[in-house]
């Protein structure tokens, strides 16, 4: 199958198309500031080819119109014509309650996707909208929709219920829901599947460590906790979001500031993280890492206390499952920072497990070992394929149905 | 010595008199509703008799003024006259950056007590109203403050600070300070003795669990972590108080109840814990445990989402100090609440403790061993004594000074 999987945002829209049988990425790309002045696309091509250009796109059904172009161009497309296109798979950030796996989208599941805007104001409309962009211009291919909570929905009670009156659960839903799932479900997956053991059996920790990053402790192949609550700001600290902070801090700081609720939230979302920490030296971890190599002390603070953070929660989450057989680092700096791996390492040793600082240092966006042969946790790098994960998981729906 | 120990909250006083040389409670009480109508003493004296009377006081002054009347009182009283007070200990909630042990009450220290109200604005006046009503009736008695924060400022950088924006650390000092200092101090040193062991040798994890709740990581006798933050809201699910919960909930559900920060943050003290979780059933370990029994399932969740709360921080703790060779429970619940203690332990044989099921059911408010001998970890019964603790510092602070 051809599997066109989309990725909306509210003003960009990241596109793979993926063949399900080569699992070949044949095109991927970019449109950035759709609906604002300065519109970009970037485009690469099975062949490597990597072009960027400007292009004005209105709004997301325009974008989606100009990445069709591209996909059936002469010059740049990959495929001959839009009939190639098996089905669509889109990205949807929030499924609430509704939905704990992928689903082909009808005029009910949009209802339902429309029902949770308000659990990710800024997530699910562009999800909705890039939805409607495809169904207006692919009409009868199918869509599937992959929702980042979905993994997470066999999270029992006692972890995802907060310690608040429970009529706020019952009236609106206040709970945790977790995200990052299809990263957590494949990366745990392909795990087992290293270790050459039933996932069935195993106890895992995956650690996404993205510019977002959230935790997962995921017992016998299902999501049982993670880090990441209500919203995408509980948990770890990251790039530029706080994680987990005293609530009192969050009234504290509105009054000292003399800010709303919005904005304390807006600070802890985009001001805060290894940014705010580092006193605003960067955001990203490699130029963390090598500010805190020169001797920056901030930066080196930030790492450390980001280390600190999720070192607890592999420690958290070791103890809800009375026991881990693996941990395992993805995305971002999980998959290529081996400075952040080893602060973190540094803390796991009381499990039984080893480090090898050599492959470690040597090891960059590749599946690889961290641990030795026979030690009683194994430490693993997986790289995560969210866009090949949604385009299996949409093909699965179709064959299903 | 004899030391008098008070402890005053904004509407009560909690005393006791303690000799410090046959190392016992001369007398204890406690005031209630100090400035308002219906007045209460309560009073208990080494004799065992317990006297409770309406007793206006119209404010924390008139209180101490009883107090010190009852306790040279010819019938109640304990001593012949207020010369034998050699000195008074008040508990201070807050003490910032400024205190890291106890201090004799002087001017300079009033000072600085007074600079943290703004950071305790419900305890420290409270504290400071204590310490003036002592100064004008007891002239020429010696003061201590012992403060609830003083054992945590061991914590380095990585531990206390948040991921938000430097600044605030720098212009408001917001980070995390914890509280139940003395009860972790106290609790933790005993630890050691009853291991035989130099506490500078050991990895202790203090569960505090009482209405309010903590828990503190010490390593070689100090404070390297706790849960509770810049407030006493933060970390474990308790009586009445949320814990942890995403910052973006507390956003969502001023908007969803149309409430301001003070109101939301009120719910999380006072309406959220396992109060809150359970419905309305009860705040009190004891009743949730008894319902839970009985079949009423949201106390059962209730409690199952408190213990596995409590069991994640002693993971998170344990990899934070890479290995752990005591937990140890104190206070209300765990001192005297074996259910929950269970169903902590639960989680926790894959640290290496083994749980005695018989010793846990039949250990009520006395030291015991719940492991096996010769396991990796002790798991320990050890009952706190705040005030025994804040006599025994405020006797050390003067015989340095």
């Amino acid at each position: 199958m051809k599997i066109l999987v989309i990725n909306c945002g509210s003003s960009s829209l990241k596109f793979q198309l993926i063949d399900t049988v080569s699992d070949e990425v044949l095109s991927k790309g970019l449109c950035e500031r759709i609906g604002i002045e300065g519109g970009r696309l970037e485009l690469k091509v099975r062949a490597g080819e990597k072009t960027s250009e400007q292009v004005e796109m209105k709004d997301h059904r325009a974008a989606v119109d100009m990445v069709l172009k591209k996909l059936t161009d002469t010059e740049q497309g990959v495929i001959r014509s839009l009939s190639e296109i098996d089905a669509v798979g889109h990205r949807v950030v929030h499924g609430g309650e509704s939905f704990s796996e992928a689903v082909k989208i009808d005029e009910r599941a949009l209802e339902s996707i429309e029902e949770c805007v308000d659990l990710a104001p800024l997530h699910n409309p562009a999800n909705l909208i890039g939805i409607r962009a495809c169904t207006a211009l692919m009409p009868g291919v199918p869509q599937v929709a992959v929702f980042d909570t979905a993994f997470h929905q066999t999270m029992p009670p006692k972890a995802y219920l907060y310690g608040i009156p429970y009529e706020y659960y019952e009236k609106y839903k206040i709970r945790r829901y977790g995200f990052h799932g299809t990263s957590h479900a494949y990366v745990s997956k392909r795990a087992a599947e290293i270790l050459g053991r039933d996932i069935k059996e195993l106890k895992i920790i995956v650690c996404h460590l993205g510019n977002g990053a959230s935790i997962c402790a995921v017992k016998g192949g299902k999501s049982v906790d993670t880090s990441m609550g209500l919203t995408p700001l509980e948990g770890l600290i990251m790039g530029t979001r706080s994680g987990d902070i005293d609530p009192g801090a969050v009234q504290y700081l509105m009054k000292k500031e003399g800010i709303g609720e919005d904005e304390v939230i807006n600070i802890l979302n985009k001001r805060s993280g290894v940014l705010g920490l580092s006193d605003g030296t960067s955001s990203d971890f490699r130029d963390l890492a090598e500010e805190a190599g020169k001797g920056n002390k901030k930066a080196d603070t930030a790492l450390e206390a980001y280390a600190l953070r999720v070192a607890k929660y592999i420690g958290a989450y070791a103890a809800e499952m009375n026991g881990v057989d693996a941990i395992v680092f993805t995305a971002g700096a999980g998959e290529n920072n081996s400075e952040v791996r080893r602060r973190i390492a540094g803390y796991l040793s009381f499990l039984g497990t080893s480090f090898n600082e050599e492959v470690n240092a040597a090891s960059r966006g590749v599946e690889c070992t961290l641990s030795a042969e026979g030690d009683k946790v194994t430490l693993l790098v997986i790289p995560t394929d969210e866009e090949r994960s949604i385009a299996g998981q949409t093909e699965e729906v179709l064959k299903k149905g």
